[in-house]
């Protein structure tokens, strides 16, 4: 079975509104409900008065209209009389100012009262219903990812930092602290980043991250083992959001979630937002191992910077089953009913204000049925592809420091790019997660894109993965330094040079706007550098510009296998051509050979799904695909 | 009498100035100054010691010149040592920063240490004052509209919330608390909308706002009180000021005023400051049922975006004699004397610093000279328009909120087009209020842009007014929510479904940059629907776009008139067209028929007055009206 | 000899790296380090407690490699231990937010307990080094600039006001006061300027910058004297920086130290670096009284806004050349090594993360030749200039104000683009101080640009310099205030109406992409005025625009001399076409006759620099040089 659902807020709602819910849900095929997210001051509207009352007949109801549920613990949104009784569990910024309720995810995750308080809701709502018949997974929290910089959190900082470096002169060492008299005497004087006058220590800030998440972890584990405890035959999950604010470092996540569960919203309402429900699908199925489950989307709507674009006819059950497709184990959105009110009024839905009698609504009946059909294809996951793109958080986060070599550099802009000129070259890819103990030997090929901290263990294992007969692609900004940040010296990129043969000895950044040329006729732009060859052979060079004649791409045969540096930044249709000779070299096969332009072919168990994004019908070999269609025909 | 003359700050000059002063406002014809509006420091240097000798003479000089005064209440802004005293009657941000001293507006308006030093210094400025001959009105405060979010405030908004709401079900009902788990429990959970995690609750946002008018006009009444006790034959009023900041409903407010006094900086230094000029006086007419009087203008300066543009000779005439056309009683101007120092020391003067011998000055004195040779109008008023522009403070700040389908939504800029529109037309234009009783039944045709919160009463007040035989245009995001932001459910435009005979079932907001046809060629952009008729007949379609074929414009015959819905974003020309049309059909009348374009038309009591904005002279019947000039004419 | 060196920051390394560092710099040539710039935590890493043994180290084997030292006092930098004992030295924002360590600059200048701990940590450097044979210089601080708004600064700030002013009155007057009822009745109610409601008040404004100019002074002058006290031998100085948000008028600070000491990072990637390099050069020459050293400066790359730009191949030493031609008495860099962490871990060095064999270090060693081969060079100075240009910093900090007339007014933009202009010419300029005692006497021409704030006796001074027969360039925005920012009544440009014979009764300032002719066809733009002559001569006048016909040029006899007004802004050509004619009625010549555009020639001593700053060989007299290239020739 598919999940088909989404988050549904009956408290918002008067009763008699419940019952059509139901009835709707029946008609559209809705079989999971994602119930109580934000319902922490209606099961508890005093601290220790619970109403859980209306929690019991919504989830009844539920049960006897086939819906199972996904029970949220309430805890991303205490209540407004927390705030009042715990006004130290508040969060603070770096500027030391309390935020306060009023909005949601006012809290300190290293607040005592506030884990107190969000283990004791947790453990009332698994006392009731961890062995209610319609439970079909707990869902904890709410898209974990929030920040304090108090006096609390810099306590939990210091205790994360003691064990991660062990004593002083370790952190002094590894965060460099002799530059701007930073050393710290005594454990007391470290903080948070916080206000100062000037720019931070980027070791200081990559650690707080990574203690963020880690701190976020524990709370996250503290509330799973409650409820495991209650009932370990329910799987216990928590959903991952993604973006640049967000500490969290999935990967690491993944292993203490008993499946991956991810909120994706793409924000481009061009093609762009198929790339990027390919990309999050493959970024999550990477996490989960192969499987992972959709926990929401827009149904109806993308949201663009500063616009909700509404989904063209076909678009909502494209995305759906892109999604799927890619290994997800159903298809889940925020949210069933569009609310009245709050903050998020005109967030999409299922069921809009303009009710059933609409286009979404529709569309989802039809969705419904074609996942009801798709149910053998539940427990199948998607093979294991030919070519992996490495994600890294730790980089990323190093990679926001604010006195880079260039304001534009971006990491996940970076990782897209190389995942959109595979997707539209037809390759499946995976994701490898260099930090972890990711094997890279099925693979024939890996592409590692701003690649910034490396560590030893990691550099060997891809030495060794190309001396066994890999093949790599290395982009610029990859290798620089040390997990720590710490650059490595001797020449650029540090931890790749020996697998790579070369050495870059100076960066030449570039404004957006000008562009240079490759000895090929490639348009190359915003980032040359001086590479030298030390065992490498010359690909390509520089045309023109500074670095005129200078190597641009390279290729280093290494052991049994070739590892490519790429020293500059393509636009897309150049990066194509280069990962589609690179992958050519490699042995790696499309998906289907000479699928159209506008067709996305993804396998999943025995079923290839066939997307017919453009505008027009298509045709893959039998099959044609009506324009904005999914057709799905027997995999080979 | 029509009043001439504007803000005079004697106490920033040496008494030797003010003789040249009472000569120069002779030279020009000025009968009317504004007196003390930032004094308090100067007439209570020390908590309880006055220094009112400087104002005795002032006020006898001005007299002895034939100058009135309107007498300001200084409490705008506290003297400094008003903040050493009272450090808690200071404003507090969303972030709980307190501002201190050193600019203006330095107060929360809930302090009672506040209220109580602005009452006393009310008081005894009525006491010395009242019953002074040269005193013609008094001028509370200056520009109303600050805002605090402190303790103090939070007080009083739940006063205030309790008024309104009854009970906190009724609250948590309005608000829609069981989003995001915002339940109140109590009372004293409730605070100011402040620094938080992510987004606020809107109707805590709009009610916020309310309460701030609420307060502030709280403030007015209690000095207008005093002023009258102290003599009941001085009108009172305040200073109205304009902008998105201003939390303030004028419409509300000028019912407690015995003039509605309005500030008013056009910023665009094209031919808009001719239309927003217009649009001012049209508005200010609307709230003053009738009259009114342009209390501050800048005379010589149209204060741009970033830079303060010199108006081109015979502008500052124009100007002044469009706001007197359009019902005000006068032209008064901030300021007389351009300051030395301060930080408005280049706001614009009658006398600037090059002094008399200047320009300004020059054109000052032959306005004055019209200005007493129009004195027998100044008792007429305007006749009443045939056509309505609908205006709600509510609507406009509801339409702030920041998770709008669009961040293009601009409130006052579609009013303000409609009114460009109507204006470029030739038909004369009023105000109504809906959400105040203002009655419809004298227009033949009202035009609600963007009526975003609409009650059941004003619901049906509409609907009565067409079923009677009006006209009516309503734009889209009209009748969207009740008046405490709640979605109407059911399909789009909500309160206006029934009257315009459509059904809205999907917004498509638009990038601005993208642009479609309607089925008659006209271009619009950045917001189409998916409208369903139900009813209503269809004007015309969309040509091309996601919603080509569906309907763009609607007219609903209803009763004994017609509604009509438009569905979308026109530009100038467009939509000058399309209610050219609807006005024609409406029986609307221009001001004078065949005017050209350059030429505006307004008609006070039994004179025409004829406007040439162009650069050429232009003919109106026998009359010849040189370029950049004004000429009256007796009206029809 | 010529200083060649820069900041070395042996801290960050281990001992095993310092011998390399000077085997290093003994092959570049480098004969001086700046030293313990930021040591401060190094040094005290605790409170009293003092690890000097690694300097000593440092500093021995230094001067065992024949490199001496420029020694730091640490200051700029606290250690973490003395925000946590003394919390209230550190700097607090407008907004009353006090900063935290965590990166450099945290302290309050006016904090007693942050002045004690810098006088002691001086104290000791000075006892234990102040007779090291390889002590050069003493460096004490790093760029004072800092800001901060605490209640003890009030009270310094206060302090310096009473001196200032001698009374309340006289203060209230000088600030006008009386504008928003700002009058102080108490000294107590002064604050520095603080987050408040609205529009600061400029004076206010102004007199915090110079207090704080001052309060910095002081701090350093403290430094100095325990310094010179412990070795009377040994120079003192500090590196100046600039910027906009710097609070030191380095025109007023130049007395105290014993050298000029710049830094100096041009942030434009093309050729304006070059005229950057030039306009820095002249500026500290003019500080330095003919004399100054190059602290400062980025090797090999130009921080454009958000790019590290590489420098290319020979620029280096293009740019180092042309602060000596310049008067520098070396040239200094940050910094010797690149570091591999903290903040700044991809500025610039001399040996970068790639190591001596890297572009940047070999044209180190080839540079550092060239300085040898200049030493006798070192103890000439430039020769006077024909022309100056006047620099003002209380002038530029008052057109920061917020409510000027435009947004567009940029006091430096003015001032380097006359300069620019003088240097397109070949033109050699000096800079002098107006606010200063600085003599005009030797200048054929002085050209003032933008010189808002004139004092009485400034003005006297520049008529007297006419009178005797000097030629006199004045910019719109000249001359309009008193020192105090008080406007000077009767007609712009105040101070300098007599002598230009003008008056100005109208600003026009206008939107940047908006241009307008002069009747011999320049364009002009952004401002233009309302000029009457008085006296002068109508040079050019405005062709179109609504200043059409009226006067933008005019010329003054006056005394012996002739003093020019120029009511508009230039492009770049128009200006240096007319800089040129006037330097030619002044009889000024330029550097060289007949130099090619590309090639820049500056005098020092009996030595002509050729620079060519093109990328063709270009040749001059007997001599050709190559593209990019710079060589010497006896000067005439």
């Amino acid at each position: 079975m598919l999940f088909f659902g989404g988050d549904y807020n009956p408290e918002q709602w008067p009763e008699e509104v419940w019952a059509e819910d139901v009835a709707l849900m029946r008609q559209a095929g809705v079989n999971i409900a994602t119930v109580g997210v934000f319902s922490w001051s209606n099961l508890e509207p005093e601290p220790g008065r619970y109403e859980f009352g209306w929690l019991d007949r919504v989830l009844d109801r539920l049960h006897d209209g086939g819906v199972r549920v996904a029970l949220a613990t309430p805890t991303a949104s205490p209540p407004p009389w927390f705030t009042l009784a715990h006004p130290e569990a508040m969060p603070a910024g770096a500027d030391g100012i309390r935020l306060t309720h009023g909005s949601r995810d006012t809290y300190c995750v290293s607040a005592p009262a506030y884990r107190a308080a969000a283990r004791n809701i947790a453990e009332r709502l698994a006392e009731r219903y961890a062995h209610h018949p319609a439970l079909a997974m707990w869902h904890v929290h709410n898209e974990y990812g929030t920040d304090c910089r108090c006096d609390t959190t810099a306590a939990a900082f210091r205790t994360w930092l003691e064990k991660r470096h062990g004593d002083l002169d370790a952190l002094n060492e590894s965060w460099t602290t002799a530059f701007w008299s930073q050393r710290y005497s005594d454990w007391a004087q470290i903080t948070p980043p916080r206000a100062t006058q000037y720019l931070p220590n980027p070791a200081q800030v990559l650690d707080f991250r990574r203690f963020l998440s880690d701190e976020l972890l524990g709370a996250y584990v503290e509330q799973r083992d409650l409820l495991r405890a209650a009932n370990p035959d329910v799987p216990v999950t928590t959903n991952f959001v993604q973006g640049g604010w967000v500490s969290v470092d999935h990967a690491r996540w993944a292993a203490e979630v008993d499946v991956v569960a991810v909120d994706h919203y793409p924000d481009d309402a061009g093609p762009g937002a198929e790339e990027e429900t390919a990309f999050a699908g493959d970024l999550a199925r990477g996490w989960g191992g192969g499987s992972w489950l959709l926990m929401e989307t827009a149904p109806n709507l993308i949201y663009t910077r500063g616009r909700m674009h509404a989904k063209e006819p076909g678009r909502l059950t494209r995305h759906s089953l892109g999604y799927v497709a890619r290994g997800s184990r159903g298809a889940m959105y925020f949210q069933w009913r569009q609310p009245r009110g709050g903050a998020e009024l005109f967030h999409s839905a299922l069921v809009p204000h303009a009710g059933p009698d609409s286009p979404v609504f529709r569309e989802a009946v039809g969705l419904g049925r074609t996942l009801r059909g798709l149910a053998p294809v539940a427990s199948a996951l998607p093979p294991v592809a030919q070519v992996a793109l490495t994600w890294d958080a730790p980089s990323w986060w190093a990679l926001q420091a604010p006195a880079l070599p260039s304001a534009d550099i971006d990491y996940p802009g970076a990782v897209r790019q190389a995942h959109r000129a595979l997707f539209r070259a037809k390759i499946q890819t995976d994701f490898v997660f260099p930090g972890m103990s990711t094997g890279l030997g099925g693979y024939r090929l890996v592409v590692a894109p701003h690649l910034y901290l490396v560590s030893d263990e990691a550099a060997a294992a891809f030495r060794d993965y190309v001396a066994a007969g890999g093949h790599l692609v290395v982009t610029y900004l990859s290798g620089i330094a040390e997990p720590d940040t710490r650059v490595r010296l001797g020449g650029y990129p540090g931890a790749f040079r020996e697998v790579l043969g070369v050495r870059v000895v100076e960066w030449h950044p570039q404004p957006a706007d000008r562009t240079f040329a490759l000895d090929d006729g490639t348009p190359v732009s915003r980032w040359i550098e001086r590479v030298e060859t030390a065992g490498a052979e010359t690909i390509s060079r520089y045309a023109d510009g500074p670095l005129a004649g200078a190597p641009a791409i390279t290729r280093h045969r290494y052991g049994q296998g070739a590892a490519w540096y790429v020293s500059t930044s393509f636009g897309d249709d150049g990066l194509r051509a280069l990962l589609t000779r690179i992958a050519a070299e490699a042995g790696v096969e499309p998906v289907l050979p000479g699928l159209p332009d506008q067709v996305e072919a993804v396998r999943r168990g025995d079923l290839m799904f066939l997307f017919n994004h453009g505008i027009t019908p298509a045709r893959v070999g039998e099959v044609t695909i009506p324009a904005g269609g999914v057709r799905f025909t027997p995999a080979r």
